[in-house]
């Protein structure tokens, strides 16, 4: 019966009760595509809203925070660390956001909803220098929002390679 | 003094009090980039923890109400429609949602906001299937968030043009 | 093509933004089924978490307010006014809420939400009393929650009845 | 002295920090009565807002989580579990949810909650159907919300006995 | 009867549903006391947890719009501005907020929720300059939350005096 | 290089995943001063809005749960108790709150943040008897909120004597 296979059952949240409590870390990064000259008022303090990466960094740590409420399956997770940096060229600037949590699940939806508000946070503060005439965006994107590495226990998988951004 | 031009003050949230109250909507789009083998799972209906989809909307619907939360120089807007869309291709799935308003200020933040929580519920549903041997995520990456359009007033922008999907 | 029309579409949060704004109103009940002896120790103010009414009021305006992050396809609403009102039998407590507001759709799911949430804070607040000894709730139920009238505009729909409790 | 006897002191959210963190079940159910032409709707799968079996499951899943924040002395309470059931009669469907947890404190507010806003959201999605030419609710209606049966510790407390439905 | 006078009733949210919609303005203001030692690091921009005064900024913003779920017979507000200024003395920092709206009712607490949450946010920031050696907070306190002034209609109540500061 | 030295890095959530759990007890107290009109209606228990204490209390645990997502850099804490105690003068009420939990840190942001919550609801609730006649609030304030006294470990601090409310 082809029907019943293809029939989805209703959203389940998984059962963690089993897994042990593990310290967990997880590092995710994504990017936010400028125009050069917002890039200019931003490396000159002069964006009129405030300073995007003070804000994109709250955002990231807020976001990091309430993740069982925007991500429906997420489990509610004593986040204990998050730690939020910022790399610029000459058009975008990276957002990499670490987690860390002694919990029973990891923590990279975590990681990547943090890195996904801080971007968001930086649109936000300088979308009026991202507006074309018509007040659309021609260019400003977000993109390659990805899990750079995922840690479980307390010594890291170091034998494992980190997910390098696409090239 | 170059110093003080280069202090940001603190971060304000713009007065729109004195702006009209007018229809606004916004169209943004994002991709979700997944193995073949996730997207094969994804088209049976037989993701273990539910169907994607269906839990895509529903957090894209939550994340445009409360955008203002994540968001934080975005102000409080009466949201009166959100429609969420998918199309798929043989390794992604393109989330668009539009969102409406009559608001002083324009809906994008929230488009914007729907279509990233979309995608990362996606993510967190069918994450068991995108894990390497090593719990990474080797393919696995959020794309290409966008606006394709702003519209103020009923009758809409129609000499814009949308911004295309990066080709 | 009986399998197309079968399929659900993903959920749409409808468009309201062309109904005008128009004072509503809204009045649901519900009723919660108690032990005599914890209805005793309700009327003697003796319940040792709090007195459940004030928390239950409390509760109810509350989730009035927050309606839409609770019914996901609800749209915000301006709430202008939150009432509830208790009526003891021997066995049980009715709550009744009224809200109202000047809107584009109707509170009647704020109304629902409220009286159910307020149910729940009684029950929270005396489930000491209900427990038997194996820590199982014999009797403590919660029944008939339901519209007892929606009003539309000023002058109310005096021409309908009210929605009355199932005898 | 009657008068400080009867007074009810302020409300307090009781000590549980002595308790042993033990593995806790709790599972609630309750039902929504819909007009048959709304039960055919729901079976057909032609509900226009979407799937309301769907829904109502994610407003499950995320009502158990938020739990606290809607019921005022309830403890946050780490979550490890929630899964959501249906069953349908020619009018009415029935919400079964099963909450896990390992703490301090029973979870059966978490599944009562989570049924209750399961029930509203599917009113919420079929509440077209049920309204009547004066835009009231003559026959929907939430009933019998009750806690089927708590379970403390690994092996259940086999030897209580459900509490049933109302008959 | 004294007895069914001295009982207070269930609380209530007011109607404010008759109320006109008026351009709305209120300024509050508060003072946290600190070290001389702690004013020293936060002049030299050397606190180890970031820049409080734009934690305490950002802060007070989202407190500003989610003064209705803090505040449990506040109404919700579309709020159209909120602006954060800071004065510091050698042993204190005081925050005043603006807050601005068209609405039915005032924002006075939206602007005291504000500030009140601008100088807790202070406070978690520096706790670490203010703790002596047995982990207690011997002299760091917030002082004198007040309302500055509220404006009602476009133009101000000129001739209201502001409520000073205590002296 | 002075200004790097200057220079705040973005704001940093402390990393707490190695410190031991250990029950953790804060007390904080505030006050807000009221005309003696209010207190006397206040007494008498005929403030038309409700019993501005009930409110208060309900007000404050809800803000000891919530502290998270008012205060940026704090850990979500699984608190196990929260106790709110008032005290009256003849011209104003101090909120004392008492927070509990087994926590990695401390819990004193949450007492303060659950008192300061407290005292706003009691302002939002008298705020009619507190106006003059030009709408503004020429006494009310909240003063001298501060923390008593942290207890870590499950003796308590004996040693530490209590941080008096300021003379």
């Amino acid at each position: 019966m082809p029907d019943s296979r293809r029939r989805n059952s209703t959203p389940k949240m998984v059962d963690i009760s089993e897994k042990p409590v593990v310290r967990r870390q997880a590092i995710a990064e994504g990017r936010i595509v400028l125009r050069k000259s917002t890039m200019k008022l931003l490396e000159d303090g002069t964006i009129e809203k405030g300073d995007p990466l003070q804000i994109a960094s709250i955002g990231a740590i807020q976001a990091a925070k309430s993740t069982p409420s925007s991500l429906v399956l997420c489990h509610p997770l004593p986040i204990a660390a998050t730690s939020v940096d910022f790399s610029k060229s000459a058009d975008s600037v990276t957002v990499r956001v670490e987690v860390t949590a002694e919990s029973k699940t990891g923590v990279e939806m975590e990681a990547l909803n943090a890195v996904s508000c801080a971007l968001l946070n930086i649109w936000d503060v300088v979308k009026k220098y991202e507006k074309d005439e018509n007040g659309q965006y021609p260019s400003c994107r977000i993109e390659d929002i990805h899990v750079v590495r995922k840690i479980k226990g307390g010594k890291g998988n170091h034998g494992s390679k980190e997910t390098p951004p696409r090239s």
